[in-house]
């Protein structure tokens, strides 16, 4: 007997008197914080179900949606993943079912269901479990800094007491359907599971995101506890919330570095000629053509993503790609301010929701680094939330890399006479006029503070998976290329890699 | 040969010249139509894209793309529909890619492609071809009327001319990969094709959303065609916006009703006393619980709407359903003010975006029939919107039913006495207290109107597919079995139905 689950094996029990005497209190205090909740909408709750056959998991998941108000609650039963969430990352199924802040998300079945399952099956290795768990955490850790409340249950049973649920159930004609023979074939595995489930609850179970052992035999007892846990999470929650919120715990700032010459050093001004350029992009306009209609492309994504001084030529670049794609597969997304509903979300669910199927190119204009330039530089997020976007960019960069999608990062970099002479050529020609605002020329102010930004991000974000590309862009046609000829190499790099990892 | 196709026939061509010269000033146009769009985000575009094979419905989309700003314009092949799109009504696919107001959405493949292979194939009558074509132009309508500018292209080439284009792509070792076998196949059904496609231009080419044959053979007369009607009517469109946009043709008003029996007839203070109340609840919560488990439930999809007055018990009743339920086969969508995501797109698209997948179970509180209840007692739209509302309502249920989905609307009644005590009583009770807003007490001054809109609906839109289900209320307990009982009946019905039609 493992130490671990003991106290989740001692039998535990609620007499019918002291449940009956609870439960309508619980229950009003449950109706009442779920109110408060949606009236703040400042978190939302995310609850994890998991734990051994028959513990009562479901039974439990649906009491507890008949105590609160079904309509800010959705439970979500993660079974088979559909085809379109197969074509993306494993996470992408989750996060396109977060709930908004002021909601409660319950999983049935979670982020570490397939890693356990898989792991007790033989299929995966102890170092594979290792990193989803890894990963999971990561992911945890991420929605906690965002504000999301995450509370994770493990339904607990004995190897006996598994057995004797499974017979109950079994032979009540009326919940009989729920036993199936997949809960028998888990079920002769219990010792496994049993160790599995152990390591996994002893890595996972973080000071922001414990885990709650409970044991499964005695309903009463399951639910109260289950309920109880829940509203009084919800209930220091709310406390907390009047108070302010930033608290946070900041990494250390950033030391000031003296040279900044990943930009310095590179040569702006390099060109090339009107003629060599008309070639070169049809070759590779040409090139990358035919790679994206290779049969195996079906089985990569490519999203590249376009960073760079204001009027660096971002547009054009992207034209020059999207001149070369069939209009049916990829897809443009211009990023601006987020959308309400994306502002309910934690800060990357607005990237994550364009995440395209295999087989496509997704080109974002602006991106996920907006955090640690802009809203770094006009502090319009705290220095606590843009320090930890670093990693969780590089989280999700990782993510996607892994699910065969090449990652091409540009930064199109100009001088600030370059910008100086492009702001005035736009003033002047009528038809350019609205590609310069205001908002360039005070940003144009602050092109230190920029470069500083850029230049922590490359150090940061550079990672051998999805390295920053930087391209000289005082010439537009030579950065055109350098675009065009970057992104045919990943693809093609990427395809070969394919090739090999099949063989 | 066939008159219609004649002008599309006589060999248009555009030289090179005359070309070269147009083509930047179109394309500087076309950029500075987009921009206005996007920047008065009033209407989005909608372009279908159709016609023979080998027409060049691909390049002009292509090269649309690359004339204009690939950041406000999203093109969609909607080649074979995805599992989770086959588990919706087949517009389902559509409604998830219709573009945002300020946005051009372009579509490679229609509401008229499958209809029109399925019918040239042999799979369907020409009855069915009508029918789809009837929902095709009923949905356009209701497209025009929430403002979109639909444009619809249809890329014709002569017998000869399809067999000779198709041959010199194939020469092209840079073409080859744009034709298949499918082309050749299509190419055999010619004839066939050509019969039903003119039928279809001609049965669909409204005044409100016409289509425009272009005759595909000359890349540069076909390019340049395209993109001329895009830019007059984006331009068109945009002039009107600058005046008012109210005078979408508004249908004769109601015609006073002076009975307005069919809430007066109801007897709403029927009861059922304690005891029977809790075995019938055992009794159909039990029948749910089972209908819902049983394997041919996977097969189709339940869809539960509550309206009724304020504090008739809607949530009381919604709650008595979810209770029989798995927690992980239902949803609760409680309706709100739309978010703006939600605005920029028709009415109807907030409901759309939560029709669930077949075996599943959605339950909203409050619907679509707001438009015709409180926005138009409120006067928060026109009445020619809310009197369009009947008809299109009626349309998106029958494409629910159609997909063997139950639709079951509920309208709870209580008297104005019996709102008035529980008003009261929500008052008293703190617990209840957040249920009770100064709102509640204006639309209650309003009774009379919201009574004779909740007439109007039932009369408009109880259909024989999906009729209303008015549910006295007075007795909470007497309500809330009518609701199971309705619904368990229905959904049984709708199970045999399947089976009859499956032997």
């Amino acid at each position: 007997m493992n130490a671990m689950f003991e106290s989740a094996e001692l039998g535990h029990k609620i007499d019918k008197d002291t449940y009956d005497r609870e439960v309508p209190v619980l229950r009003a205090a449950l109706l009442d914080a779920q109110m408060d909740m949606a009236k703040l909408a400042q978190f939302p709750v995310i609850i994890l179900v998991g734990g051994v056959d028959g513990a009562g998991r479901g039974e439990t998941v649906n009491l507890l949606n008949e105590w609160m108000d079904p309509r800010y609650l959705q439970t979500h039963g993660m079974g088979d993943p559909s085809d379109e969430e197969l074509d993306r990352p494993m996470m992408w199924r989750f996060w396109r079912e977060l709930p908004p802040k002021g909601r409660i998300g319950i999983f049935l079945g979670s982020w570490y269901t397939w890693p356990i399952i898989k792991r007790v099956q033989g299929h995966t290795k102890m170092a594979e479990l290792d990193q989803s768990l890894e990963r999971a955490q990561r992911l945890e850790t991420m929605l906690v800094d965002e504000g999301a409340l995450i509370l994770k249950f493990w339904m607990h049973l004995s190897r006996d007491r598994q057995q004797k649920r499974l017979k109950i159930l079994e032979k009540d004609p009326k919940t009989r359907w729920r036993v199936t023979p997949r809960d028998w074939e888990h079920y002769n595995l219990y010792d496994k599971f049993h160790v599995v489930g152990e390591s996994v609850i002893r890595h996972t179970s973080t000071a922001e995101a414990p885990w709650t052992i409970v044991e499964g035999f005695d309903p009463n007892y399951r639910s109260l506890t289950v309920g109880k846990i829940i509203l009084d999470a919800i209930r220091k929650r709310l406390d907390e919330a009047g108070r302010e919120m930033t608290e946070i715990s900041a990494p250390p700032p950033l030391p000031s570095i003296d040279n900044l010459d990943i930009l310095k050093k590179l040569n702006l001004d390099q060109k090339i000629d009107k003629k060599d350029y008309l070639n070169e992009l049809e070759k590779y306009q040409g090139k990358l053509a035919l790679l994206t209609r290779q049969p195996k492309f079906k089985n990569i994504t490519v999203i590249a993503m376009f960073e760079g001084n204001d009027a660096a030529g971002k547009g054009g670049a992207i034209r020059r790609i999207t001149g070369a794609l069939d209009a049916r597969c990829y897809n443009v997304i211009p990023v601006a301010a987020p959308t309400e509903e994306e502002r309910a979300q934690p800060y990357l669910w607005r990237f994550w929701r364009h995440i395209p199927r295999r087989g496509r190119v997704t080109i974002f204009d602006r991106s996920w680094y907006g955090r640690v330039l802009v809203e770094r530089v006009e502090k319009l997020c705290s220095e606590a939330n843009w320090m930890r976007a670093y990693s969780e960019i590089n989280d999700f960069e990782a993510q996607l890399v892994r699910n065969n999608t090449v990652v091409v990062k540009f930064w199109l970099s100009i001088s600030k006479e370059e910008q100086l002479k492009r702001f005035k050529e736009r003033e002047a020609v009528a038809f350019k006029h609205f590609k310069i605002t205001p908002e360039d020329w005070r940003n144009r102010e602050k092109w230190d503070e920029y470069e500083q930004a850029v230049c922590d991000m490359v150090d940061r974000t550079s990672t051998e998976i999805a390295p920053w590309t930087l391209v000289e862009a005082n010439d537009k046609y030579f950065a055109r290329i350098k675009v065009l000829k970057t992104l045919c190499q990943k693809i093609e790099a990427a395809m070969k890699n394919l090739e090999n990892s099949k063989t």
